[in-house]
């Protein structure tokens, strides 16, 4: 891990510390804002919303809404009604792919959709959808409103051409990135920019913490498809081994399947096709991917998209901002670690 | 039937013709926005969006926006792209309805849901009601992207409470016009109502469109309801008795409950429960509701729905467009017969 990445001198692994306490005391009334704005007459709605909402999740979005603000120095409270738009969005997004993958876990608890059936887990999203762009209205600003609905748009997008790609050995690494960006790192780019535009800032301004999010975002998904098939069920809150199970094509399955040779691709061929789901299995992708090198290098990427987050946001002065958001980006990539 | 519903003294049943001619040329121009703004790079989106809408439909909501705008001798374009965002948020709701419904059938043609599976039918809807917010964004209007927004979170609630409501046998008339009037009417009124936005007119104006939207709505809705113990499949583009063996609790159901002696509450109960689907079960609470009279009234509540639209209208001078709206209520009532 290079110096730039690890800031800091020290002996403690990095955190989110920095960034919570950064901005703690507008998350206060983000949570507010989202706790208020998930209620409605129909009591499923805040007991589905708040099973999803109230079970955690670190807020990672809204966060970055919040600590962007702080590194423009923006003084106001407008984005705290934007930064429960974005969680909205994300909340609606999530539920959605519990639906779509099945899921039976999301954070650590049983997904929505086996609680509360598919049909309400659909309905509610597309309710905290629509709450988003209300509180977009709210605010009033067109500017906001584009960036948001685009990046709505382009989730979906990602998450189509994500099914396409479902079970498809072929998809490569330039097709890959290219739906995680839709998919993940639009709403990370989206998060950061909106505060560039609530504080009145210049175009380079919003494309600087359009790129630091958007790096951010990629940074954090391969890191995630890395942990898959290094890490043990208990630091992710999901099973180790979900995505190979799954037959999902990640990184780590698109090099090793490159890397291959005939055998190895076949078995590759075989795992994403669905008929290599055993423990053995399992444990044969992870010695393959040891000895291919495929899970060090998919940590090596997000390494070298963490570097660009880093280097987006070189140019700001807010020393405490600038601190946090860079150990934001280390703490992404340590968690392989 | 009375003058009013049916204006014109004439053999020839009520039909759309009035208002698809009043439209017809400002229709072309919205369609070729909606296939333009269906487009995108993956390729599944315009497949399974393109399957539901080349599947026809009257696009009634987009004929009303336009309708409305002729009301208001409006003379510019801008309502054609928000007409095209009204029905891309009603075929977001389409889709999403028939992954929650385990739809069969809509219009006609197999439900996308059965064709391209749950889970691309969640997402491109998802994409298409971004799309929406995207193309009412580029209009540029504050106060229609409120009223839409709003209108979305309400239709989202009435689905939530339909599904609360169902197979629930002790739903009452004031709960079921309270789900319908969510799910289905609100669109309808924010459909009209935006036009008078567009067209710069004042409160009273918008006030008095959304009123004919909403009745209009609620009697399309109740005809509807009655349409399912009336018709053949023909005529619907779905099966008679649908409604019944889902168990759906519709206004003739909760009049034909009301109504009933212990015995026939009974029945009324188990088929709720789900317990009474067969070809003679449908047969008998035909009958049942041809006795005491649930139908008819239930046509009666959408005749009256119907005459509130119509008087909603009644200050308005463009006497082609208020011939061809109040000829659609007409022919919204006339359906059941």
């Amino acid at each position: 891990m290079t110096a730039t990445v690890h800031p800091l001198n020290r002996d403690t692994p990095p955190s989110l510390n920095p960034i919570m306490s950064l901005v703690a005391q507008d998350m206060n009334a983000v949570n507010s804002i989202i706790l208020d704005r998930m209620q409605s007459e129909i009591p499923l709605i805040p007991e589905l919303a708040g099973h999803l909402i109230a079970g955690g999740g670190k807020r990672m979005r809204p966060m970055l809404t919040l600590a962007s603000a702080k590194l423009l120095d923006y003084p106001g409270t407008r984005h705290h009604k934007l930064a429960a738009a974005v969680e909205f969005i994300h909340t609606a997004t999530l539920l959605h792919d519990d639906v779509v993958d099945g899921s039976d876990m999301r954070r650590g608890k049983t997904a929505a959709n086996l609680i509360f059936g598919n049909p309400a887990t659909v309905l509610v999203g597309d309710f905290l959808f629509s709450r988003s762009f209300e509180l977009m209205v709210e605010d009033g600003s067109l500017k906001v409103l584009r960036i948001l609905s685009n990046a709505s748009a382009v989730i979906a997008e990602g998450e189509v051409d994500q099914l396409t790609a479902q079970r498809r050995i072929e998809t490569d690494e330039e097709r890959y990135l290219s739906i995680i960006g839709a998919k993940t790192a639009a709403l990370f780019a989206a998060a950061c920019r909106i505060s560039a535009v609530v504080a009145e800032r210049d175009e380079a301004t919003e494309l600087a913490l359009d790129s630091y999010g958007r790096n951010l975002g990629i940074a954090f998904q391969l890191i995630d498809d890395a942990i898959d098939y290094t890490s043990d069920s208990e630091t992710m809150g999901k099973g180790v081994g979900d995505d190979f199970r799954e037959g999902k094509v990640t990184l780590p399955i698109i090099l090793s399947y490159a890397r291959g040779n005939a055998e190895e691709r076949k078995f590759w061929e075989d795992a994403i096709a669905g008929h290599r789901s055993s423990d053995e299995d399992l444990a044969y992708a992870i010695r393959l991917m040891r000895e291919n090198g495929a899970v060090d290098d998919t940590i090596e990427r997000a390494r070298l998209y963490g570097q660009r987050a880093i280097d987006a946001i070189a140019g700001f002065h807010a020393a405490d901002a600038k601190a946090a958001m860079t150990e934001t980006v280390a703490f992404a990539i340590s968690r392989a670690y």
